[in-house]
């Protein structure tokens, strides 16, 4: 579990809760690093200290660059995946998701909480954990918008 | 293969379909994450247990920054294929490709379709299986182009 | 020698047929598959089949989706060609480099063929084979712009 | 530490006072290189030499191009930490960041200072040292936003 | 030294006359591949066959998909900086920077020769080579604009 002081809401508490609440037998561990660009790098530490999977909870400003530092934190934590196997959840919220301060903590709080439950199931549950939800248009930290 | 919870059509049902029914003598794995951005740690997943060809179904919403995802999954398979040299067929479907729900549905059953038959060409027919098609024009999803 | 079924014109003939003449004594392999996302995975399986040189012709559509997978691709191939040291030919045609089908098509042929000789010169003329171009201005479809 | 000629502010002496300062038993290294595509690569040297973090001091020019050498910095840096599990703290400050001279350096010589800092909780703190500030909103050169 | 047959100004002599001229005790390699994308396996080739440091010389023309190629050339570079710790400097002019022939030529004269001394300092000079410019705002080509 890696998360970050730029965020603007503690997303890490919330992962953090449900991590420990449904996965008894593990030992949850959380890391808390500057901002996204930290994330790739803090969570190969996390796999070299034996975790079997990662949630990063990364926040994005509203700019351009912003955005341009997240192809990097994504194109960082993909790669980490493609050369470990590890299972890693990437969340991340994005400063211009609403413009409404209450909304958008509302949104990090219920998407911390549903990809930590991903994150469980793909951890305990096999390669059909999440397969009755497939092609099922799931969404995190929104309601789901469904199938076709 | 591999599908995602975000996917708003079944397309892994179509695919998986296509492959057992072409591929009787292969064993076919079916592996369900959540978004675009988990195919290619999932996909390293299926390689390490063995498997000899993916195909990956992704749904890429309308927003700039689901392209920027879709830059950083598309970034990771290529990455895994030059890493590993195994025959990965990487599937999208983009929500903006169509307004019309229903013509989307189509689209995403009929590219899963083809690019399943493509994989089965690939894993099975060596380096000349899809040559009659070589500059054809060909799509996949939406009617051909044809040369020019 | 790689092309894709996507691609409009069959410039791997071209390509092929200029590899063949030129370099009587090597071995030409074709290989054509889907679409240039494609390139990078098979350029490596090339690779470890024993081929000393690699040209990729590549088609890539209009939208800037597309433009997202050609820099995918291109990323993929230059990271080969870095963890190999193989020369890599990257040959690409874009769909809206001209509206006229008939000046499309040209381009597409003048430019396979000439990259076709550029990828046999730069395999047998060692260090030096195109030192006499060097800031010459020479583009490869279209004419030559020449040195300023 | 490596810094740029390219920068229009010491940044390089900021950080190294607050480093020397706070890391007495460290050595403290620093590396000037031209800019900021030559910040990965430094970093890899540095690395290779014994170092146990590292902090870079980037300054990114206004125009598009310099975004997208933003992007490769950030990217190489990104994979470095990948690669080595080694604390990399990127900074950079954007010539567009400020229409004002005097504002800019300011915002150049806080965020360097304030990094410096990270770098040091993140090198003797352990995986906890900056828990107290996760998801507080903290920005660097410019006021913390705060938490929503 | 790399350079291109696309360049439109022969940067490589430039390059050249000053390595050989600055560096009597270096093996001065040129080498001259088609374009920019050429550019990250030809310089891992010449890693191969020894060199301690390189500098590519590289002509960006003025389109986006040129633009796109551009990031695709420079995390290759840096790519390879980060496997290999070799020092890569990596010089481009791009067609946009000035709309007189005369000038653009001007610039990438002066670019190619300041950074092949900016090489010169970094192979020879230890850390510290560029120490007394840090921050001091230095251009390539161009007038340098000084510190803040």
């Amino acid at each position: 579990m890696i998360d970050t002081t730029f965020s603007r809401v503690d997303m890490g508490s919330v992962a953090e809760e449900v991590l420990r609440e449904e996965l008894p037998d593990y030992r949850v561990v959380r890391y808390t690093v500057p901002g996204i660009k930290d994330l790739p790098g803090a969570a190969r530490r996390l796999i070299d200290m034996g975790c079997d999977g990662i949630i990063t909870l990364g926040w994005v400003g509203a700019s351009q660059v912003d955005k341009y530092s997240y192809i990097a934190m994504s194109v960082g934590l993909v790669m980490l995946s493609v050369l470990t196997g590890k299972v890693i959840v990437d969340v991340t919220v994005h400063e211009d998701e609403s413009q409404d301060p209450r909304e958008l903590k509302e949104i990090a709080i219920n998407r911390a909480r549903a990809h930590a439950e991903n994150l469980v199931k793909l951890l305990t549950g096999g390669l059909d954990a999440l397969r009755p939800w497939a092609g099922q248009g799931v969404r995190q930290g929104r309601p789901s918008v469904g199938p076709l």
